[in-house]
């Protein structure tokens, strides 16, 4: 059972052509709470707003904390579509295991999310490149200092209408990659969407803005050799006719989006390769005109040219520096099956 | 300037013979805020309460969190002792630094605990192995869902008296050596005291408890063969009367107590190695005889004897199986010095 209490004081809705990423937030979220005693209890859906909380909630001291992405899509005719919503939970209970956090119930958040999202339908944008951002997110509250595993847990969801991930739109990003700072190693947390892997990664991506690249590409933690992903993204790169992609060796995050893109790459004839890919493999394919392609794929981003990578100080322009063709017929794919304009032969479509 | 407001409703205080770590907070905290257009501000001493925070608060999701731990110790007299709270707060901005978390002033910082505590200072249990725990800690709280640096963040101290930090009191503790999980790798957060080391750490501690043993002894991310720490300790371990813990490179937490250790076996004519030590060459010993103590070290525990380790499934027994004489030496000497029974030679203790 979920309790819903709607607001008194609804917000106004913000300008559709003007939404910057997770900045505004809808009426409403959904919560529920763990303890050892009852299991997750209290689910509520209650007014958006500032919560109480320990300073002592362990989250803040030890960071035990998991969370997820996803989109709502409305349609033309009203519909409300989402893109794979169960994979993210099932992802988000895999998440918990790393961290120690209890598992859920994955067909009672659905019902929680479908409920919620059915509660904040008027906050979902309907222009070209907009939609309802949707974050599910676990904290460990018990008020202690002990290092320990938490016996107590918040799960909330909440909502943001959002334009395009990136301020500059469509336009290709660049990437420096990094040869010094690690954002994950072997039988460490890369494979969880937890809180600490992201706060890692922030001072590398501090200093690849610093010298006018968009983001970070991470290199392996051992080697410091191997392609792995952006931080916010996984990586793909295109290198005479091949699509690779790191392989998920517990370092990469299994996202969703490139589970999508490998699916759809491989339904359409392309030859797709989960590999290791070294930095020198990438670069001497650039040296011989082979790189025909680089993009980030996410939730947020969807699909994301990269144009430029440096490395030791060099910049390699991948392809001729625009779009690849490849990049443009995956974002035009994943993006016209969210938004109804082909067909969802895959069934990946959820309807609410 | 730091503004007061006293609680109307104090608490009563624990005893002191049954203060679990981390549980009881005294009736007071510190706090004050950062944004960039005034910097760190509105200092203030309030009344330790739950506070409100945004859902979206940045530390929720991305992790950029950091903390410290320190001690206070009350004499017979009523003199109220810290031990060296000057590093603790040089390696917070440290930290900060790693997290691209504003530094704050130090000197400011050292003014606000001394009013805190002086505030608290009837909170400060006089018991033996009883002392005030201090847990300043900084979080990120940015109500935005894009991973970014936060522009806001907030800076508490909270306050804890506690009696020892393990339950067994002194008694020697046993590791699990793994070789599977990863707590650190170059380029990663190992030296800095930030939220997330200490969740990519739970997994394997859990493992190691439902194997029948304390905590996790850490090896080295690269190549899972050299000793790095025990997460909540630095470590140590005596080979044929070399003292030896891991070199500062990166992936381990330069302790405060680790340092002072070093400083009082040097002083006291030990030979000490900051060097790589594999585990192989800690077995080897063993196995002739030569591994004469081994002892974790930090502010929780202050120096904690290590009578076992278990290597992929074998149990190695350290010395005779009970506490060492460096080891029972340092712990005396440590708490000594903090107590005001040996002369404090090399200028750690502040007194309030």
């Amino acid at each position: 059972m979920i309790k819903v209490t709607l607001t008194k004081n609804p917000k106004s809705k913000p300008q559709c052509d003007n939404l910057v990423f997770g900045r505004n937030f809808t009426d409403h979220m959904f919560m529920m709470n763990y303890n050892p005693e009852k299991g997750w209890h209290d689910a509520r859906i209650i007014p958006y707003s500032p919560f109480e909380i320990s300073p002592s909630a362990l989250v803040f001291h030890y960071g035990q904390a998991i969370f997820e992405g996803m989109k709502a899509y409305k349609g033309k005719d009203g519909t409300v579509t989402m893109f794979r919503p169960r994979d993210n939970f099932l992802r988000m209970n895999r998440s918990a295991d790393r961290l120690c956090i209890p598992q859920f119930d994955v067909d009672f958040a659905m019902q929680a999310l479908a409920k919620l999202i059915e509660t904040e339908k008027d906050w979902i944008p309907q222009a070209e490149g907009t939609s309802l951002y949707i974050r599910p997110f676990i904290i460990a509250t018990d008020p202690c200092l002990g290092v320990k595993i938490s016996d107590t847990y918040a799960f909330f969801i909440i909502l943001s209408p959002v334009g395009s991930y990136y301020k500059n739109g469509f336009a290709p990003v660049s990437l420096y990659v990094e040869d010094f700072y690690t954002r994950a190693s072997s039988g460490g947390t890369g494979e969880a969407k937890c809180a600490g892997n992201y706060a890692t990664c922030l001072k590398a991506e501090q200093k690849a803005k610093s010298l006018g690249y968009d983001q970070v590409l991470w290199l392996d933690g051992k080697e410091k050799k191997f392609v792995e992903e952006v931080g916010s993204m996984n990586m793909f790169i295109v290198i005479d006719g091949e699509v690779i992609t790191a392989k998920l060796d517990g370092t990469i995050l299994p996202g969703i989006t490139r589970n999508s893109i490998i699916t759809v790459l491989k339904d359409k004839g392309y030859k797709v390769s989960e590999r290791s890919l070294s930095i020198d493999e990438v670069l001497s394919a650039q040296k011989q005109g082979k790189l025909n392609e680089a993009f980030g794929t996410g939730t947020a981003a969807v699909v994301s040219p990269v144009a430029k990578l440096c490395y030791k100080g060099t910049d390699y322009i991948v392809g001729d520096g625009k779009m690849g063709k490849i990049t443009n017929m995956l974002y035009d794919t994943l993006t016209g099956i969210q938004k109804g304009k082909y067909e969802d032969k895959f069934g990946w479509l959820f309807k609410i």
